[in-house]
């Protein structure tokens, strides 16, 4: 196998590297260092396409050969990052998984702030308050890229988009879209400035979702999983709508929920 | 407290009772018994409405007293069921959480079969074909209910719709739409039968789903979450239709997809 001059091999489970790297699991290790880690090679292209490199790239030893892999190493090796030939017991070690991927990138984290957003350049954008479930946010995430939605605004305190089970949930979708966080009162300022409609969904909200008028970019405010959204973000909508509940079930799936709305506000859009 | 006749107090996790309700995290477990557990007061008020009695109730010693508690206990005990009582070491182990519900109750599993589904009963079923997802079918369960559709059809080699983590994702929507398992076989010489229009999604397909004449009651289609609806099945159907993926994502999460078309499908109905 050729090896490159900024390539090692690293065989032991205690080496500082992999040390750091298993730590972006926790969310002390990826607020510290600013990283994720992102698994597969899947995940490695889109960044790629996107132009966002690794900082470090982790392939295992039958992962070659591989042309998406040459090009995440000549990448990676652009970007002064690091490529670190690893054995398969370090893979499923620092994935937690049993059939780990056989290349994970670490990559910085991106937030885009959220004067940086450009409203017009989408349809519609999705903010959530008070997410928790990882899952959930991650499977939002790859929703807004496939509705072309421009990206989540995470209000108050969320759970974290670049954790590895919110990542996973993306399937690559975390690179495509742009993530925001803020908070309550900053996301009620901004909001003066939002040229189209914004839209809360609430259970107790009296229009129906498909009936209320959209103006593009339409924003989409989505509540959390126990207790929806509060009082004070529902009065700064301009409509409050709601998605029937025909049957005994009180609520749908936070993300079920997002994916109806966002698919409904971007129709024809 | 007051302890009625067929009520016991278990303290030991190698109890044969607690054993065998451990077991029911296994699928071996529940297909032998053909029982599965669902954990909470609000799943077993939902069981209850819909005259479903839990064969039986594990009870936290710091449950009661609870209202629902004692109508769970009445109609366990009416039911030849038994009441355990247990402490929160036990409550942990059978539900394998740290923060366990404080009351646990065991059911029997009902599938229904094809031939006693009713199509007309309910404007939108949905047939899943391979699921592989706990999380997503239970999702799915849990959205059926939400729209108003009867219930899912669970073609060849799925996911157990009675797996822990399947019903948790239900929220108790397991107990109020349908489950019926077949195979393709028996599938497509039923489907000769469906009154109203049957729906495939597929990626490649041409129509857009909003796009697509609908005849109520309407069978969707799904396939599975990495290869999509297989051909055979597809070919099957009336029309097969697309949701369209507007930026980079090849596709939506499976539980996504299904919950905007079974609201697409029953918008109106």
């Amino acid at each position: 196998m050729e090896r490159l001059l900024n390539e090692r091999v690293i065989t032991s489970l205690t080496n500082p590297t992999v040390k750091a790297i298993r730590a972006l699991h926790a969310r002390k290790g990826r607020d510290e260092s600013g990283l994720f880690l992102a698994e597969g090679l899947k995940f490695i292209g889109e960044a790629l396409d996107l132009d966002r490199r690794p900082a470090t790239l982790l392939v295992g030893q039958d992962a070659r050969p591989h042309p998406l892999l040459d090009r995440a190493v000549k990448a990676t090796t652009a970007n002064g990052g690091e490529i670190i030939t690893v054995n398969r017991a370090i893979l499923e070690k620092v994935s937690r998984k049993e059939n780990p991927q056989t290349v994970l990138g670490v990559f910085q984290q991106v937030f885009t702030p959220l004067d940086k957003i450009n409203p017009r350049s989408s349809p519609a954008w999705v903010a959530l308050e008070q997410v928790r479930d990882p899952g959930n946010l991650g499977t939002i995430i790859r929703t807004c890229d496939a509705a072309g939605a421009g990206g989540v605004i995470l209000i108050d305190d969320c759970c974290d988009p670049y954790s590895v089970e919110a990542v996973r949930a993306t399937m690559g979708s975390v690179f495509a879209v742009s993530v925001t966080k803020t908070t309550t009162d900053a996301f009620l300022t901004w909001r003066e400035t939002w040229p189209g409609s914004v839209i809360g969904t609430r259970l107790d909200a009296t229009h129906d979702y498909r009936a209320a008028p959209v103006e593009h970019p339409a924003l989409i405010l989505m509540g959390n999983e126990q207790a929806g959204l509060t009082d004070r973000l529902a009065a700064a909508c301009d409509v409050n709508v709601k998605i029937p509940m025909r049957g005994r079930a009180d609520s749908l799936n936070l993300a079920i929920a997002t994916g109806i709305m966002v698919y409904a506000v971007t129709e024809g859009s």
